[in-house]
């Protein structure tokens, strides 16, 4: 047993690092986005995923004004320590677009299709 | 249906696009690689998943050499178009470490712990 350090982690030349969030119960792949050190602490003392919002410059606790939290389930990094892997109990949508998961679009012969609608 | 342009994805400044990699069986997160734009259009042409190695400055045909392929099942993108998820019938490890994901790390009570053993 080895204690976690968040410096042990490996953030790119901005500081951040991917975090990707999964439905500990389905294993649907919700969203990607991106949290820095103090959003890696900040995510493992509040059980609260949260995020570095690019466009913000700012904390973005997943749901705080939509109520479309994120609960910790299992926080895990990979093998070269500079990708996240969060299990979630996600509450309503992940997206913004109101859909279970931002991945809800594919390619099939060269075509997007879209292959899920908002949650109603 | 609209036609599917790779320049209609979001590379960052330099010129990549985080792929997330998911078993299309078990919904296991595999691991998260790079793609530029002619690695996006490789896996799309020969349904073999192609990243772009940052450290190597390459196309990583993934399982070229190791015999781990990832033959492509479903190709998404995200809301934002500026991530991946690729599903994959994975053959053997994702993860160079012969573990099947790369993921095999978890944190808990500050602690780490591994959570999966390589395969034998």
């Amino acid at each position: 047993m080895r204690k976690f350090e968040v410096s042990s982690l490996k953030f790119d030349d901005k500081g951040l690092i991917p975090a990707i969030a999964q439905d500990a119960d389905s294993g649907e792949v919700l969203m990607m986005a991106w949290m820095n050190a103090e959003a890696v602490e900040k995510t493992l003392e509040t059980g609260q995923v949260t995020y570095w919002s690019r466009s913000r410059q700012s904390f973005w606790v997943k749901g705080l004004t939509s109520g479309h939290t994120q609960e910790l389930v299992n926080f895990r990094f990979d093998c070269d320590r500079d990708c996240l892997l969060v299990l979630v109990n996600q509450v309503g949508a992940a997206c913004h677009t109101n859909r279970r998961s931002c991945f809800y679009t594919d390619v099939k012969d060269g075509a997007e299709h879209e292959i899920m609608s908002p949650m109603t």
